[in-house]
């Protein structure tokens, strides 16, 4: 059924790239009201407070701070809780592990992308130290994944045409697009969103996904310009000021000298060693979150609500511990201090003519904080050292706390906003040492972070060049980068991957553990196989199907149509389920012959079914007579699945597998006079823990 | 032997590392200096000429120019002709077939890295319409390989460590490193280097090697860096005004309206058509001239002076024909006209206060002119449509006619340039329509022709972006790119595609062709079978590696070491000849065991040699005692080769043998009690022209 006309071949080739543009548009879209929606809530929420605390009514601003944020935090809550467990956390390991090729159920439902964009707005708005960077990864990859779809049957939303995208193939690739296109519209940044699907999501990559996904970025990028622009008119409320490039620096100009490198050499080894410690931390709070999430739905709301109290308590009464600091005459009047607008020089409970440096950071969306960070600071050092040292432990500390609350979290704005911190509160200390800017520092601080924590290189760098439009920091991003990330990788592992291997996904890792190194195919091979014959009794094959749960059985072809068992292929459940649906059955044991079977069946009818909705063996309904008839499996036979011999090096066989992206293996026997085939590998054969499992005394790790 | 210690491992892994490092540090200095030497040259050759003119001895002058150019193609050509033929033309094409696999003789020899260079040096001063970029990359490749292989043993330079990297994984690795390291340092373009390396070079790519790859540009990026501010005072001769950025063009406010966009679309349609008209006509004229080269090296050096000439008549003759403009008045007295140093607005034969267009254009360097075409035209209309038009059908023509001629030749300038004036064309004519600057629409026009001929779209459009320092351009860029990539498309492919598929070398391309789906791998096994015993007499393996070609050979153990003949594994031709050597030979016929091999033989010996050094069966000195004797192959016998069965269809099997990048694969029979393997798969077994030889009549293309 692979031969299609050129009319289909057209067809599919338009619809392809129709929809990665669609998608793109449709994460334009997004990601733009979301960001609106946030900039409203969030700025309501502070103009409200600011609003009573001019009045001196501190109490009365604490309270309304305290409880619009515990009240959003619970409303997100309840939504993750409720409605879609698989929303809550980053969303990145699982689109990751998806486009390995784990099919979890419900990572990429239309219930989880509504409540993915609709709790990280909340969330966000809730003043939690979170982003909606990992969200809008998720947001994108769904959106991909229900379009790939053409809608959802259980809402009645399907359309003809998109049967062509029922595979494995081209859904992943569609999803690939989708990611790249969240990170483009999160960040506003094409080419990072393209370098971030290739380096960290995806595990498979072909140049024409290249180009695919980057006109969908592009798509993104535009509908966002077009938007923006709009918005600049002040037609979107609160928000309206950010251009296409977040953190506009305007150019430096960087010139360094010896002792500068030094430092930023420092910097990357202090930010690898954070992100590591920051890996660390955040792999043991999960733990403990998890015990409590276990607990029900209640729970994960209450513990939500409590960390939001104490990021409320945080933000709102650290800044009373500093001093207020006179406004720089320059900008006195005019920029400082800033009131009933987001922007730096908070003025908070200082008298007129007064900033806080801490609630700037602090009483603000965390983007403000970021630019804020990342402002230059030529002339005026607008941050002291104990300003910044309280405000990047408080939010090193909340972004772990954060993180595994059942709300959509992502990690780059935690991770961000304590590196830029961090950055430029060394570039404080180290003033009179080196002569450049403190916000060149917070933005080398922030790359030392990011690459410390999440372990990517090229994607982050284009990713902040993009962010600040100053390619002349290009060099120095890439040093510090590097060093942070092999600083952290003596520690352990990206924060991602190690989610993934916490959640227990069956992830295939490029190279083959070395454990397989000294076991051969045949050793994994467990289990009774179960092997159809290829003219089976209808009762065998429905009998076999309910009692195991195998996807793939191989087919042997016995004795009346062949000379000795031979393996003759591979057979899918669903398709099985698919032919016994059909009816097409004989009394005698005879073949039918693929015409007969594609008489009754249209080839799309074994296309692959969307996640959860394909034919359930409990659908079947057989009658007595039937199940004593034949079925011929010839016709929806793979006559060539991938085959390794038994003696094979199990990390040869890995390798294959992984490499061609396979469900199943067949192994088959080395010497001639047994069972055409030994076993069938399967992606779970080749986890460490299950060879571990097997061999407790093979190599360790 | 792949068991290594912890210290084995370590030295590996701090190697690949230095190496990868060092590869950076080299390519950017080579790239530095090849700069400088260009510069100086040329330079040196322009101001002498313009000298004369000045005194009006134009005659003089144009004989000095003429002389001068031709005097360095000649040059070049001869070093390219008698010294190293494969260092003539691009060399990416080469990098490209290198990378997927095909180990043509002396792409990366030493010899060729010394004439690339060289010739890139004097062809560029010669003043063709040629780039030094192409070749940059075959540098940085040449220059990986040959530290990759420890300096070159012909010339007593190997290092003992090195031994780690002699094989296809490594050696491939860091020769990627170095095509990325090329193009960084050709346009000081770190991040376009990564993603030209990613996109157009190399065939199998892992997410490490983007993170080392990008380590050797940010190395690549940081030479430069240092070295060109140490020119910024003065130190490098006529070399030096040049910024990390090349054509540093500040930023533009850029607001489009849809008319701005029609025109965009408008001008990546002509460039796509254009540049497929490019590469069709590059095709026939390479056919034309490989007509010529072949007749001998006398015949190189005489077509490459002819071109010459023609360039040298076209440059120094056509700005004659345009009228002189006078300066624009604010322009006056400092900046225009420009005489005794390079820049904008060149007097040529014009009365003081008057500049030519043409020659501003003409009579630069390339890298000037695509400066003048980028240059910002808001008040002032530099260029007139007819100086355009000229200048566009001059280079067009001589692009296409320079690019076979026997220097180092790369494509990019000429398409840049002919793509920068295009565009600047269409934008002097539109410039009632659209409010866009014509330096803006040079951009464009310049990624329309790339986008048309190269059909990269990712690493163009960073490269653009790297080159001009205005991220604001992204949306642009891209949408120009990618009609121009799709319009082009629809005619053929691109132009390093066709080059290589030119050239005959053996590339496999990602999706198997359409004529293996109908076909299963036993159809085109073809040739008698060459097996060899498990333990085999040594006559036999010396006669049949005389008399074949063949570079792997499956091992059968035959009954007295198995109940029935089985397949073993496969034996390579270059393990034989090292075993041989060692002349670890029995007088029975028994099994010797991988002992006493490795007490004679290093596991090392058997590592891979670099191009051309390997043992040949020539090379061997048994006595006939000897060849009667016994060898036992188990020991270098890879146990477990990739198989596939007989009747498994051909593109699967091709996709196997792409996706892990096979050199050999072993074809097992399908029904038992035949010989255990029915033939070899080979690269030259996947080429469409082979399978269209044997089966005329299966599906054409």
């Amino acid at each position: 059924w692979r031969s299609r006309g050129k009319l289909q071949i057209f067809q599919y080739q338009v619809l392809k790239w129709v929809l990665a543009l669609f998608v793109g548009v449709v994460v334009g879209l997004v990601g733009f009201f979301s960001n609106i929606a946030v900039e409203n809530i969030a700025g309501f929420k502070l103009l409200l407070t600011g609003d009573l605390m001019l009045e001196n009514r501190y109490l009365a601003a604490f309270v309304l701070y305290i409880g619009c944020n515990a009240m959003l935090a619970a409303a997100a809550a309840a939504l993750c809780a409720y409605i879609a467990p698989a929303a809550a956390g980053s969303g990145i390991p699982e689109v990751k592990a998806y486009l390995n090729g784990v099919d979890a159920h419900s990572i990429l439902a239309p219930s989880t992308l509504l409540v993915k964009i609709l709790g990280s707005v909340l969330g966000v708005s809730a003043g939690f130290v979170l982003g909606k960077e990992g969200p809008m990864v998720h947001t994108g990859a769904c959106v991909a994944s229900l379009l790939g779809q053409g809608g959802s049957r259980k809402y009645g939303l399907t359309w003809n045409w998109i049967r062509y995208f029922k595979n494995d193939l081209d859904r992943r690739d569609l999803i690939t697009c989708g990611a790249a296109a969240g990170v483009a519209a999160a960040f506003r940044a094409p080419v990072g969103g393209v370098l971030f699907a290739l380096e960290e999501v995806t595990s498979w990559w072909r140049s024409a996904l290249l180009w695919r996904t980057f006109s969908t970025t592009a798509v993104v990028t535009m509908v966002l310009h077009a938007l923006i622009t709009y918005c600049r008119g002040g037609h979107c409320g609160l928000f309206g000021k950010g251009g296409l490039i977040m953190f506009d620096l305007g150019s430096r100009q960087v010139t360094y000298t010896v002792t500068d490198l030094a430092a930023v050499v420092l910097l990357g080894v202090l930010g690898g060693l954070l992100g590591a410690l920051f890996n660390f931390l955040v792999d043991r709070v999960l733990r403990v979150y998890s015990l409590v999430n276990e607990k029900g739905a209640c729970y994960k709301i209450v513990l939500t609500v409590t960390i939001s109290v104490i990021t409320s308590c945080c933000t709102f009464g650290l800044p009373w511990l500093t001093t207020c600091t006179p406004c720089p005459p320059e900008l006195a009047r005019t920029k400082c201090p800033t009131i009933g607008r987001s922007g730096n020089f908070k003025n908070f409970q200082c008298p007129p003519g007064h900033y806080n440096a801490l609630a700037s950071l602090f009483f603000n969306t965390n983007d403000d904080a970021i630019r804020n960070l990342f402002s230059a600071g030529y002339d005026f050092r607008e941050f002291g050292v104990s300003t910044l040292l309280i405000f990047f432990t408080t939010v090193y500390t909340l972004g772990l706390l954060t993180y595994g609350v059942a709300v959509p979290s992502g990690l780059f704005i935690p991770v961000i906003l304590a590196g830029a911190s961090f950055g430029r509160l060394v570039g404080t200390l180290l003033g009179s040492v080196s002569g450049l800017d403190p916000g060149l520092f917070a933005l080398l601080g922030a790359a030392s972070f990011l690459g410390g924590t999440m372990r990517m290189t090229v994607s982050v760098c284009v990713i902040l060049l993009e962010l600040t439009n100053d390619l002349l920091l290009l060099p120095l991003i890439m040093l510090v980068l590097l060093i942070a990330k092999t600083v952290a990788d003596c520690f352990n592992k990206g924060v991602y991957e190690q989610i993934v291997r916490m959640k227990g996904l069956p992830y295939l890792e490029v190279h083959a553990e070395p454990c397989t190194r000294s076991l051969v195919a045949g050793d994994v091979v467990s289990g009774p196989l179960v092997t159809f014959s290829s003219v089976e009794r209808v009762g065998a094959v429905v009998e076999t199907l309910r009692s195991t749960g195998h996807n793939g059985f191989p087919v042997i072809e016995d004795p009346p149509f062949a000379p000795a068992p031979e393996l003759c292929g591979l057979v899918l459940r669903s398709h099985l389920l698919v032919l016994l649906q059909g009816r097409i059955f004989t009394r005698a044991r005879v073949k039918t012959g693929a015409a007969e079977v594609f008489r009754t069946l249209a080839p799309f009818d074994f296309a692959k079914a969307g996640s959860g909705k394909g034919l359930k063996v409990e659908d079947l309904q057989l009658t007595e007579e039937e199940m004593d008839m034949y079925v011929d499996l010839h016709p929806i036979t793979n006559r060539s699945p991938y085959t390794v011999v038994e003696n094979m090096s199990l990390a040869k066989a890995a390798t294959l597998f992984r490499g061609l992206g396979l469900r199943h293996m067949c192994v088959v026997p080395r010497t001639q006079g047994r069972p055409p085939v030994v076993g069938i590998l399967t992606r779970h054969d080749f986890m460490p823990q299950y060879i571990r499992g097997l061999y407790p005394n093979v190599l360790p790790r």
